[in-house]
């Protein structure tokens, strides 16, 4: 158990800057998480926690609401239209709303990037970021390191590729920021098109080839329409270049793991038959991120 | 209560095979729910149940989420958007999304047929179905028979008239399977595009007039816009020959009753003055729909 | 705690016909509510409420449903597109539905005028309303109410100006009855296109340097898309003549507050920097919403 501190040292807008204690506090408060046989603890029962999803995902909403309801929070939910709410003013008025009725934390999910930090610095609860734009989508790195320590006992020393569409993802910027922090080698590898040359200095860009000699192979999800003109000029040439297809994964060396953040386009990034095959760690992860979530909501209003 | 069996066993994908001894097990374990008079009995206090709805249903969710929320289990939501989720492949990673995440039971609908079945054979939690495209709605069919229980005291030697579309109905399908499993003899009535060719061993098609001579007269939701082209031109064509009006309502037996799986087309297949007349039983169907979901429920996960 | 009364009467549809006894004691038990240090009081822990919103609104929805498990309820949410429930007789369908599925109690939101009183005649659970048409929105009118006495320490004497678009909306009604039963004086003030001329005998309309010089200046929401064709052409028009500016804010009197239903127009019906200034109980209405629905949740169903 997390002792309290401040509200902002309670929330966890992003890795950036968050150095190894307070992330390995996490990762061990989640592992005590994930050993308990016993799926509701109610430690957090007369706390009401809201996720706030401006930017729609059920799946990553359906993981924090596990993580809330096993610690016995009271949940609720709001999902705004897109188009109801894009703008930053709006968005701040509904948080601050929210936060007038008595939440006591939330989560939030919102696509224009630099929103958060924003909204962070104007109320007075605990804010979990669950993605915002480009920006971070720290609690995805969590479950990602979460994960990594299952399999191969730490972090310091692994070499992690992160594979796609790098300029629009924040699950990747998560992990740089983390992984390095930990002590792994980040590299990365994209299309031009995808590369995101802020991050050249951080982590160095590889081919296809050497992409695979690492310990884990992290895959991105592909959104082709946000590429319209660049080299790749569809799903199947996607695939050819960067996709990690069955006949790239069995290349792979004996302790090499494939992971995703989900969900994946079957047969553009990943093969399917590689989906959920023996190396891969893609239905791991997804059950990692509850206890990791739940360590992350504790550490926020326990 | 019942006794633990296989994730299989604890299933209930539809009413077709069941026999009929577990038939009577859910309808005796739904009349004790049905009697007792507090609404809130926690036996399922530590159990995770996800509503996973990929087609849109806010009556049988809400039904089933009442039957949940009464024994006391965690209810997580899931609805997806018609237009996100349609492939077989996509509801497959959805619902092992999550099962990683932790749930005890999933209550799935959706459109695809075939799909439930090849679902069920792959993920480790007990499935039930909550609609599955033509297929099956078993629990809609038990709250039917409870319903005829509480009403005739037994199925076994009921004539029961299905009225309206039957090709495209799954309620039609899983009364006709529990209801002949049961004893009853189940009859059809339809115009010729709605008949559904491959059950015409199992039932006979009668004329309306005949149908009304029944224990039960079950009418059926009509969508006209599925058969553009067929002898029927519209909604009030569809009433004058199939429709249950006050004058067929009139004209039906002392003991028959009325019934219909809800939401009705007022003054289409049935008339606005008929739906609740005394021998309508349409809103204590949806009463009893939750202590047979209670049954259902508890059945998979206790 | 409330006494046990006629469903009728532990119904809230409106505040017209309420009287001084019954919205004091409303009052008083939110003021109860408002005190307590744990925010979870589980008085109502076997009680079934769903949240019937035909209109949508997460903020209400958001309110009541904290409401409601601050209560230690069990909530429902049922929201339905706009477009597949329009007609009363769809509306009435599903909240004869969800009551015969076992709901103790219904918060309603709904578009079509004088519904919710018909519903309230033919259903046998307490009613609340969330917002009928431009009928009333009696809980909105009581945190406002409440707002005032937590400010003022009574509603007797006050001058209470509403600005806006009167003939829409269901707060300056609501508002209208409640406050001109507890005494207090209302004056309205809106263009002409947006005058309520049935209202004209129970409140003067006056010029917005007269509507300035009162105790509450209570600003409504303008949806400009309502009035094409009148005599305001923009929003930056609307601001000019009614909009509460930084210059009109800055010549209320010292004891002047100001008040808003929300979400806001920022710069169109109040300037940006009014919204949080230090006469605004904008936010701090938000808070107050949760312990006067508290105390309409419990009335209707303790």
């Amino acid at each position: 158990m997390m002792t309290a501190t401040t509200v902002k040292e309670r929330s966890l807008l992003g890795l950036k800057g968050l150095d190894r204690s307070e992330i390995t506090a996490i990762l061990d408060r989640a592992s005590y998480w994930d050993k308990q046989t016993e799926k509701l603890n109610p430690v957090l029962a007369s706390k009401f926690v809201s996720n706030m999803f401006f930017e729609n995902s059920t799946r990553t909403r359906f993981s924090f609401e596990m993580a809330e309801k096993r610690l016995g929070a009271q949940v609720l939910n709001f999902a705004a239209a897109a188009s109801s709410v894009e703008k930053g003013e709006s968005i701040y008025d509904t948080v601050r709303t929210l936060e007038s009725m008595g939440i006591d934390a939330g989560v939030v999910r919102l696509k224009p990037t630099g929103v958060l930090q924003q909204l962070s610095e104007k109320v007075s609860i605990p804010l979990i970021n669950a993605g915002d734009g480009n920006n971070e989508h720290p609690t995805q790195a969590l479950l990602d390191m979460f994960t990594m320590i299952k399999t191969f006992g730490e972090i310091k020393g692994l070499t992690v590729s992160i594979i796609g569409d790098i300029m629009h993802s924040r699950v990747a910027r998560s992990n740089l920021w983390g992984l390095t922090e930990m002590g792994a080698k980040v590299q990365f590898c994209a299309p031009d098109n995808m590369k995101a040359p802020e991050l050249a200095e951080h982590a160095p860009y590889v081919t296809m080839d050497e992409a695979l000699k690492a310990d884990v192979v992290m895959m991105l999800r592909v959104q082709l329409e946000r590429h319209a003109g660049g080299m790749i000029k569809s799903a199947e040439d996607y695939r050819t270049h960067f996709g990690l297809t069955e006949e790239r994964a069995a290349r792979l060396g004996s302790g090499t793991v494939i992971m995703h953040p989900a969900p994946v386009n079957r047969n553009v990034e990943i093969d399917d038959a590689v989906v959920e095959s023996a190396k891969s760690l893609i239905f791991p992860q997804m059950s990692n991120g509850v206890p990791v979530r739940m360590a992350v909501i504790e550490r926020a209003i326990r």
